[in-house]
């Protein structure tokens, strides 16, 4: 087995004095995945809202992790308790419930000075117009996270599992050449793709029509994808964004995550058939993976603070 | 529908100017989930190497976003041939070849300043020690992520899937109750969890022995998760943490995410039977999801680099 | 660990022959999971079909078991081009796709007398009625099967993934309780469940509308759930069958698996709150799990082949 | 879109009167996947059971899908009661405990004829040989089906998961070549597969030592997959049934379900290096699917009694 060299890196870095104590550094604890139905029967048209919520908090817990001192921990159980019966009173946008548990955990406790709450949203559609019968809609996931830090309220809605294509208006050409590269150039090829998006809302946000501004970002995305002529992916994602942005002024940046779902058009000259782009084999791996947040540019020149997305998965 | 009041967020916070032009933020692109074997076989006793390889690029890709100019993107398909010519000269450790790759893209092309390369690695066992016949020990995934931003060359290692579970020596209680609050305190419980971990080695450490080093630390989880009276799972998550860190001066933080998979002990007594910690219902969901850094107090006080994790998916 | 004694099975049956020669049975081979992905772009306005395809070969493949005689191997890869040449023409629907797959095979080669040809087809939607992009319905998942055996083409269709819930209009009281029931009777409970269905046509079945009548009995399996109000999911789903089996003559039996997938009315009385069937938790597992073929009554009094549908999945 | 013509199936068949009444034919039901784990705490030194357990009736049903009528429907939460109820005395193996469930079910109810109880089994392994601290071995899942009909109970063994690779030592070349043949022939190839297999005890079984010819069985599929030179994975398979059933008199027949997972020399000649069997890329889809039984002789010519297997998901 050959094992290459690897020369040592010589960027100096601040590092950390070898020596010094080994202390806790950031840390959250929760419930998660609290699966929640709320059927709304005020009437005998039923609605319905259907969740998966999670409860991580932050504070002083420091005694739990050293000493095995649970007199600052607040259950586990208890907040997945606290999950059910707060839905008692309603949901109604995921937004607003994660809001509502936020204020209760941060109020309730002195220790608890923030957390994170998250939850995923699942559609139902009516059966025939139906009173009480649904068949689920899982064409996408609805996906909000609040995370209270330093006394604020970040807001970040988020759809995900939404497969789009297109079987034409795709091109890809123009790129490198290196002694790695055997890609051909095409005019004409499928873009596929499953979208998943994350948006943060400015910090004023928590009054907001959270549904519709989905309803809305969710269409604007659609019809971005659908309407964009694209010679990149990159160039599709970034037009998909900037639309949400233009839309939404409540919306300071958002991020997205598109994997290049390749479709590769199948040689079937071997067999005396021409193949103009119609038959494909659909890949599983490798993909391509095409990540960017597209944000306001701020007076002060300042980036997006990355430090508020580290608690959220899979995100550049 | 109750839709409860949300008051209004009255925090202030540095707000983007919702006037300013929407721009391009953070991005990277690449190709994912390389799906890499390595034979060795220099001798007849093989040697099998098993990786799942993404390679992504950072830096001035601006115009491909904004306009489809694709002269500064290096192919995603282009990417992966380059994985896979050099693994011709060998894997190594995934922590060297990610190296390997990340000193390739960021000398070969100018306008990539950076990027985040990362490898899984599944395991092999031999059967009955036969020279080219092996079964796969799915019992842990190996991870390594190198990320290269302003020319310094962080790197991540990890496990992931590692399912260890105690039979007893796991207490809880002596938390505080409120209104939500149900459970009961216990003495003596089972304490089951899927170990998911990463590392991050100090800033010097491309010259390591990150076999070795991976594999003493897997031994040192495992030994402080089954040598831990346990009074939280917060307390056996922080002495995992710091006997690792104890052990290995070469890191600087290891972040832990630990669920707490609740095996529910069965009410018999309806059945006319005792059950003095014989008979668990194994839940699904929810869990316990406790998740902590534990790192090297440091000189100025600093805490772990936020910033750094935020392409690390899953941690808080 | 106490061993339970089990008393001998002294049930008589029909056994084999200890000393008999072991010998190769039952066998079949072949391509799985050939994702095929079909363009139809006669006109601007494209039409996708987006299949799974699997072909396996019966037939006299003896030598290669015994000898590792490829001489009637038909190469996997082989059928995998034939699936993928034959799109080329179009596919109509899944079942006639099968069907010309299966005359290829039997007639193309002597020494295969039969086979077993399956498919999954996935749906799409216009995104805003555009020509080429399409978004994806996930919400249901499409299945055919057609074996071959003894010259005799069976065809299977099927529906999966159908995730359909009431909110009220099901009870469930009146069974037996023994020394090991403890669950209460209930008039008004939450009834949700996968639809799994298959239907086996009639064996001059294949000049059938096969997408039309995959719209129709999903339709009636909707409604018929819909409808039913329930008092056992056994009723609802017996219902659901009979209304199928009535509406087309061409079906001779219809099978489905209905998970009971519970949603328990949570306990929010330790918070002072009341739950008139308002708030839910919706559990993973263990789920109820009910099973059962409507068919037509024979003249002759015979039940349903099972050995037809030894070669389906997961049905009774 | 091309619909091709489809020719009238002319074959006979004995049809179903349509005008038959539409009947409930086959059917069970039960409660699905009940985890349970089972601690033998008898001294300090702990045994770990860990398994999910499947319970499904047959019988007369008949009113409770025709009319809602649940007075025979053994409810499937006293169903899972039993299953926590019956460990409370052990497990000892999964085929004993499905015994003594079969065997409470069929006498308990006068109505209950028979039915399918089916176990996965999951393997945990000593840290560091600890008296109480497990982790969990996820290299394979042990299976076990009890089907009784007509008094006679069936059983049926398995394994899966168990995923296994030969670097060298198997070729494939000989096979047939028609319009639709591209492949190459070779006599060096990566052999990789994940081996489902299932193998059915003579009637008189129920007082084997299911757990030693468990361990035996799984030894030998793995010795025989290492030794075999395999000129097909057809003939791989053969053998590792054949060897299975001359060491087991006790084993009727065994079912493999091997896929054929694709490992593809990945082609470095375009960047100038060569690749020696040392490189590869491992697909996912589609895959190669190699099924049989391997049974023996019988004095009556008869072959393998497919009815009964129309109950294990999967299997020719």
């Amino acid at each position: 087995m050959t094992t290459p060299t690897i020369e040592t890196n010589t960027a100096t870095e601040h590092s950390a004095d070898t020596n010094g104590r080994i202390v806790l550094g950031r840390n959250q604890y929760g419930k998660a995945e609290c699966r929640l139905v709320k059927i709304t029967r005020d009437t005998a048209r039923h609605q319905i809202e259907d969740l998966n919520v999670t409860s991580q908090l932050h504070g002083d817990f420091e005694s739990a992790h050293t000493e095995g001192d649970n007199s600052r921990v607040v259950a586990t159980d208890t907040q997945k308790n606290t999950v059910y019966a707060f839905a008692r009173d309603g949901i109604g946008s995921p937004e607003q419930f994660l809001l509502r548990l936020g204020k209760h955990f941060t109020e309730s406790f002195d220790w608890v000075s923030g957390g994170r709450w998250e939850a995923e949203q699942y559609f139902w559609e009516r059966i025939n117009d139906h009173d009480h019968a649904f068949s689920r809609n899982k064409s996408e996931t609805r996906t909000a996270v609040l995370l209270i830090e330093n006394g604020v309220r970040h807001i970040v809605a988020g759809i995900e599992d939404l497969t789009v294509l297109k079987s034409t208006g795709s091109e890809f050409h123009g790129f490198p050449r290196d002694r790695y590269t055997t890609l051909q150039e095409t005019t004409d090829r499928i873009l596929a793709t499953d979208v998943t998006a994350r948006w943060r809302y400015r910090a004023d946000a928590s009054d907001l029509d959270f549904n519709a501004i989905y309803t809305s970002v969710r269409g604007i995305l659609l019809d971005a994808f659908a309407q964009t002529h694209s010679l990149a992916l990159q160039q599709t994602m970034f037009q998909m964004g900037k639309q949400a942005l233009e839309a939404h002024p409540e919306i300071e940046e958002i991020k997205l995550s598109l994997p290049n779902k390749h479709h590769f058009l199948v040689d079937l000259e071997p067999f005396g058939l021409d193949n103009p782009g119609e038959v494909f084999f659909a890949a599983d791996r490798p993909y391509g993976l095409i990540e960017a947040t597209v944000e306001r540019e701020r007076a002060d020149g300042a980036k997006s603070e990355a430090a508020i997305w580290a608690n959220i998965p899979g995100f550049c």
